[in-house]
């Protein structure tokens, strides 16, 4: 089983080198400059080998530098929906062991499953995570940011956190390991970005979506992405101030529904003829960016900037089955689909790393990385001592060397739920692994396998199930056993009771 | 002038031994255990010279430990309402000098004076304190906790807050200075104690009286107050775990209105005899005296008890007014009135001062002191250069030398508003000064001056003003004096445009 324990984690991980934790006084900054629902289209700096179309209907110039200084993924991975991404962030796993396999409710022990004539989803942990034994929860006892303070970082949450149900210890980051929390709750979108409305905080209109610690901008002219880009400005100032290392989980609501505009930017949008929906969507990303511009420009001015990572991702594809303008499924073109699905839409993320002296400024990469390689990345860094029986694997040694070529790991997309109404482009009981350059994906309910090969096909138009069923085979037992390895669950027939089959037993059917 | 300049002063502060700051590794941590409402007989450890009836109401088993292990003044005083005791406490300033002489709303620039046919409320700082210039704020650029972190401390603030409208720098504590905010921002009182209620956020029925940042206790059947106290165990372990002084401001919710039961202590009251109301008003300060032990133990296993200094304090008098069970304005008795009056019980609060090594156990004092004296002491414990021109003076002198005899001070509780439907017993339109033994109080209304001599007159039910007029005018003039100096202002008659008269200007009539 070579495959489960690969060769190449010695080569990718320097925790050979320093499997005693190193001194805090040495360790750099950490920063996870985290988006909500941006896809890998949204922005002006290409993902892709090329410029595309999409490149050039939105404004990001700050992530334009930032990819000119640091190092850029062609092919970074996060979960379909956002809740399995961010747990996996800070417990190292996918959502196959976490069993957080879909969004959580801000309600606890509520399942957010669409209902379904056929399929009921497994008992998957609904409420989140948590660092205690709780019901409905994922324990992990030491997430990342506890970690990460144990060693000495001053830890601070500023945004959308999504962790844990109301009720639950891990609603609140706090419990997590962050030192100061700031805008986190159970919430996964804000009920507004404005604070003339503060950010929904209205006597009788408040509702568990309203933005919770902002009220020093109620009544302002203060959209939600500056609020909490000051507020995270302002949060660094102690540890810099003391000489500690900083982790800042700077989570952007931006640029989740509801798509309101920053208004600052719009005009542009509509004179370049988009949609009111889409011109609004792009302000979004737009102030999203010019909030990577102020905290690069605030680590230069305090001088802290070299010894300070930045990593910059989001948290699932984005958002095209409803909500958005123009016609379905085209809004990452030339990925398929988008979030909710195991299709390149759903997973691929931008993802930028700038560390100088470390990452060579302005590389690219071709490996693939996933969520959970997030956590003992991040330890990697800090020079933390490895945590074993995790799932993520340090990229460490890609930022070192982004020409390094590692095709031996499998990196999974599980998702036995359904979103939400539409079952159309893998939006319902899916799941899906990457291996190499080759992808897999289960559609559940129709029993189907399909085989893309990503090199040749990004756009996963030609299924090669059919053509090449001997590697669809091979994938589908390695895939299977991973997922039995991991203790995934698969949703249940209504009509039997009876699970639905693993991969590789629709090969011996 | 001399009495603007006391020679005390010197005597009192140890200043002058520590004109530079000492360096943070040797500065004991600070703790402000701060009750709202609490009257100075709300206890059954006594305040007084012995126990009255009304110790014999309460069970505070902690306070009493706090009074065996610590200094108790038994003449300690805050400001009739809260938030003018708040934003003295972290100024340094009286209400005469800081124009917040009313409580602030949530809302800001609006007033919260209660309507009044022949009096207007002078142009006060209704939207509270700022750290920058506002419209109708104070402006303090360095609150305490500001300076305390720039002199290497770790600021927590949990609970309430109070120091400025919403919209305002001074609703966020963490623009005041604190590097930690859990529960804080411009609400005066809880929506609601229970957990079973999310302290009020349900949608639908939130108001901004909703307690912000606890969900992790949401629908658990923990108290507001559990729920503060274990977000302050949990908050101190940062900077514990650090070897960094902190100052802990801890700002119970309790024992304000809403009169809400703390059901664990419910029984035991009503068993006595004590009406519903009251009943649960004892089983918020039995839970307040809970949190009081489980701080004090927290220090002691922690093993930091010798090197934290925790300062047990109430913000104004006990409600009397409306609101409370039994006949209006005995609930501080032998006090008169309560909160919201001059007279003692409005004003009069529990004060007791921890600090093993330095303050001898079981002390008392019989010095009187005021909450703007709170700001120089804290700094002065904290070794960090003096503020010059402040109201306030640091009574470090007492808690080494409680035996030391101050009487050349004049302590001013300046209330040119009208706080509610009420006028009687110097609910509206107030003023008051002690100096020495004596007690001044102006009634605006009524163009009235009354003296009190506070060591034979406890209860206030002796107006000397008639059978001693020269000593009347010796304060009148003298209180006069000082409310010039502090910029003091006073209300306007309706019919005429003018202010009311100064208190010395009512001698010469």
């Amino acid at each position: 089983m070579k495959f489960l324990v690969p060769a190449f984690t010695l080569l990718l991980s320097s925790f050979v080198l320093s499997a005693q934790n190193s001194p805090a006084s040495q360790r750099p900054n950490i920063i996870l400059f985290l988006v909500d629902d941006m896809g890998w289209m949204d922005t002006s700096q290409p993902f892709g080998d090329s410029v595309m179309p999409l490149n050039r209907k939105y404004h990001t110039p700050n992530m334009e530098r930032m990819a000119r200084e640091g190092l850029l993924f062609h092919q970074a991975y996060a979960n379909p929906v956002c809740t399995p991404t961010r747990t996996s962030l800070i417990s190292g796993m996918s959502s196959a062991s976490t069993h957080i396999t879909n969004w959580t409710s801000i309600t606890p022990n509520q399942a957010t499953d669409y209902k379904d004539d056929q399929l009921e989803a497994p008992q998957w942990n609904v409420s989140g995570i948590s660092n205690v034994r709780e019901s409905n929860t994922y324990l992990c006892p030491k997430p990342l940011p506890q970690l990460l303070r144990d060693a000495g970082y001053f830890t601070i949450h500023v945004g959308k956190a999504h962790w844990g149900s109301l009720g639950t210890q891990g609603s609140d980051p706090m419990n997590l390991g962050f030192v100061v929390n700031i805008a986190g709750s159970s919430l996964g979108h804000p009920q507004s970005y404005y604070g003339e409305q503060n950010f929904g905080n209205m006597p009788g209109k408040t509702t568990f979506n309203a933005v919770p610690d902002l009220q020093a901008f109620y009544g302002k002219d203060t959209f939600l992405t500056q609020a909490l880009t000051q507020k995270a400005i302002a949060a660094m100032q102690y540890p810099i101030s003391h000489q500690q290392p900083f982790f800042l989980y700077l989570g952007h609501y931006a640029v989740h529904l509801p798509i309101q505009p920053d208004k600052r930017f719009l005009d542009k949008y509509l004179a370049a003829g988009l949609d009111s929906t889409e011109a609004s969507y792009a302000t979004l990303i737009e102030g999203m960016d010019e909030s990577l511009g102020n905290i690069l420009d605030f680590l230069k001015a305090k001088g802290i900037e070299k010894n300070t990572v930045v990593i910059f991702m989001s948290d699932n594809g984005g958002l095209a089955n409803s909500g958005r303008g123009g016609i379905r499924n085209t809004q990452n073109a030339p990925l398929r689909a988008g979030k909710g699905s195991p299709y390149e839409g759903g997973i691929r993320v931008p993802l930028m790393v700038k560390w100088p002296g470390v990452v060579k400024p302005g590389t690219k990469t071709n490996n693939y990385v996933g969520a959970e390689d997030f956590f003992p990345t991040v330890l990697d860094i800090a020079g933390i001592k490895p945590i074993t029986a995790i799932d993520g694997i340090s990229y460490l040694g890609i930022l070192k060397n982004p020409g390094i070529k590692i095709n031996d790991r499998p990196l999974l997309w599980h998702y036995p739920n359904r979103w939400t109404v539409n079952e159309d482009e893998g939006y319902a009981w899916s799941s899906g692994m990457r291996y190499g350059k080759w992808k897999i994906i289960y559609l559940m309910k129709q029993q189907k396998l399909e085989l893309y090969d990503l090199e040749q096909d990004l756009s996963e138009q030609h299924d090669l199930s059919a053509s090449n069923p001997q590697k669809l085979a091979e994938l589908a037992k390695r895939w299977t056993l991973v997922l039995k390895q991991r203790g995934a669950e698969l949703p249940v027939w209504k009509n039997t009771g009876k699970t639905v089959a693993w991969p590789d037993e629709l090969i011996n059917k």
